[in-house]
């Protein structure tokens, strides 16, 4: 029996979402096509944006259809830089937290090398959580300057919400518009574009039970944005491409039906966690939870300061991918950060930035629930955590000694 | 009964693409997860990639999957310039033919307006074929300044072959890249990257029975490359974003499929469109063939130099919108150029470079055909065509004597 705790790299799809899929492949038109059959697709396509929209509480009009999270942020980081810096190019300063994703932070960094921005980074604390103060402080200094902020929902490693109201607040005051990477809260918090006050905001279909290759940027119509795809003019303009008629309805109603299941989900996924946490910490000692402390149980949804399916661990004296690769072997599948910097040797940003030292972060593991997940994944790794932590330190300890010995 | 004649537009997903898209939805793991269930999805996609790469003559390394045929040729327009431009600020010039689809053109103009190309556009004679004389005299006069050359490598419209060869051979003289928009070709000509001397290569899943939101740039490895979407550093850092393994999975089987039945359906479509074209221009007077006229049957395959399963018309007197309408309503569909510009009511940018003026060039249709056609759709065409003809050219009078009224 395999324990699957890498919900947040990648769901199973919902049968709804196959479902919806299988439907669509048998039938043909291009939704740009102007006959009967492109018309239907057209329909097709505009139904799921409506069924997003109204999940996400956005207009359709605001949904920008593109080929998944990555594509997405790309074109909210790139697209709002070109964008803005047209309106104003004194307007040059990329605002982002230090623990955003990479699909966010290179772009980023890309558009300091090769478009003149200057990335300011804000600081976190020892939970993940931006600093306020230090936003606050940017934008009183050099808040003319600012082109955007960019601030993720809730982080994908350690969990972390962010006071993404706290965030807009202060941005509206100088006129800064602000994108939110939702990747990982979809499903999983309550997410309203509306009512958040965001201008932009990244949707990603295979993280909620949707298909692979599809997302969204939900963005509003007045906000400036560049296209990073150029051709057709699908997608008012700002992102080409043939529209991906199966891929929208099946993305459509994985996202309407996450949202529909979020209080629930996110209900049971917290007590399944709590229990996580707790037995590991019980059973592995100097096991030490990443990312803010969950409330405590019954504490209401509003406050959710953690994403209810995450738990993350630091394991003093281990390598995090000798731990992965033990588990594994032992039928239990996470992941030591983000799947997709999965495979590359250095320790996750995201733990520096909270002030892990180097050495601490590189033991760390990262177990995320999903729709599919019981107690019974749980137990799994409980039977097996805490012999291969102590396999996983006698190798840690064994490469320490080889590295002094040379 | 309704005759497709779109199949330029899209084309019904082969059977086999479906079996092997829906085998794999049921299947989760993320393919840069270490576990067994990423490491199971990555040879999915690694064995995608080595079908696609056997099927086209590439490498495996050679091929990056992207989200569609409008990103690799994003890719490919923006990458090698800015590519280019690194490693010699001096090569700001963007040479491309004057027909290439937009999702060459728009982001090549775009580099010109952000990036400072300088844009080359390459005439074509009244059939659509490049100017070759004219490519010979840039890169005599400028080739040190050229970054690339881009030439589709056969037209989404009229259906023109491009002389890949002879553009490789002279680029080649001055140490230029040629990326070649292979999306209409594959499955209809021989495609082989290796033997085409190309340095790129754009190839599209849902052009040959893949799905939707599925891709490729064939690219050699030596090729300086900028990527477009930044992030988790997927496809060797060139393309980020979850790879998308059952896409990838029935865009090989496709892709695959496509190229094995090239020969075959090559001959029949030749066969078909030939008949189409024949009865078309004996039931309607004054339709006239756009693009290279076909080449007498039993003409060897390598002599192609129109797109089998291409016949497109101007119809004088008409406005295509009219024509494609009334046929539609008569149950035949077809397109007045490429569905991506479709719902834009201008002429074809490709009609007004073979020297069409803009009257004529509005009362154009493009009839494509594909996997599924058969002579029955042909007859259906021509059953309708010759009265829908006649009620289009009455009402492009009306509209010309209202015009002139006013």
């Amino acid at each position: 029996m395999t324990a699957y705790l890498d919900h947040a790299a990648t769901t199973p799809m919902r049968p709804a979402a196959i479902e919806a899929l299988t439907a669509e492949l048998a039938r043909t038109g291009n939704a740009s096509s102007l006959h009967a059959a492109g018309r239907a697709a057209r329909r097709t396509v505009e139904e799921a944006r409506e069924q997003l929209a109204a999940a996400l509480g956005a207009r359709p009009s605001e949904v920008v259809l593109t080929g998944g999270g990555t594509e997405a942020d790309n074109l909210a980081v790139k697209g709002m830089f070109w964008g803005r810096r047209a309106q104003d190019p004194s307007r040059r300063r990329i605002v982002v937290t230090a623990i955003e994703h990479h699909a966010v932070l290179d772009p980023a960094f890309w558009m300091a090398g090769h478009a003149g921005a200057e990335i300011v980074l804000l600081p976190v604390d020892s939970a993940g959580r931006v600093d306020l103060d230090a936003l606050a402080a940017e934008l009183e200094t050099s808040g003319d300057q600012v082109a955007f902020i960019s601030v993720m929902w809730a982080n994908n490693e350690v969990g972390t919400v962010s006071p993404i109201a706290d965030v807009v607040s202060l941005a509206r005051r100088h006129h800064v518009p602000v994108h939110a990477d939702a990747v990982q809260a979809i499903g999983q918090l309550p997410v309203d574009f509306a009512a958040s006050g965001l201008d932009a905001l990244t949707v990603s279909g295979h993280k909620v039970g949707g298909p692979h290759g599809t997302g969204a940027l939900l963005a509003r119509r007045e906000l400036a944005l560049t296209p990073v795809l150029h051709g057709g003019g699908q997608e008012r303009g700002v992102r080409s491409g043939t529209l991906d008629t199966p891929g929208a309805r099946s993305f459509a109603v994985a996202v309407d039906a996450a949202v529909r299941e979020q209080p629930e989900l996110a209900a049971r996924l917290t007590a399944l966690r709590d229990d996580l946490v707790a037995r590991v910490r019980a059973a592995v000692p100097g096991a030490l939870l990443r990312g803010p402390e969950p409330r405590a149980a019954g504490a209401p949804a509003a406050a959710a300061n953690r994403l209810p399916a995450n738990a993350h661990f630091t394991f003093p004296g281990c390598e995090g991918d000798s731990l992965l690769y033990l588990l594994d072997s032992a039928g239990v599948q996470c992941s030591t950060g983000s799947a997709c910097q999965a495979g590359v040797p250095q320790p996750s940003h995201v733990l520096l930035a909270m002030g892990v030292d180097e050495g601490d972060a590189r033991g760390a593991l990262r177990f995320s629930l999903g729709r599919t997940s019981t107690a019974a994944d749980v137990d799994a790794l409980l039977a097996v955590l805490p012999g291969v932590v102590d396999r996983a330190r006698s190798a840690g300890l064994s490469t320490l000694t080889a590295r002094s010995a040379r």
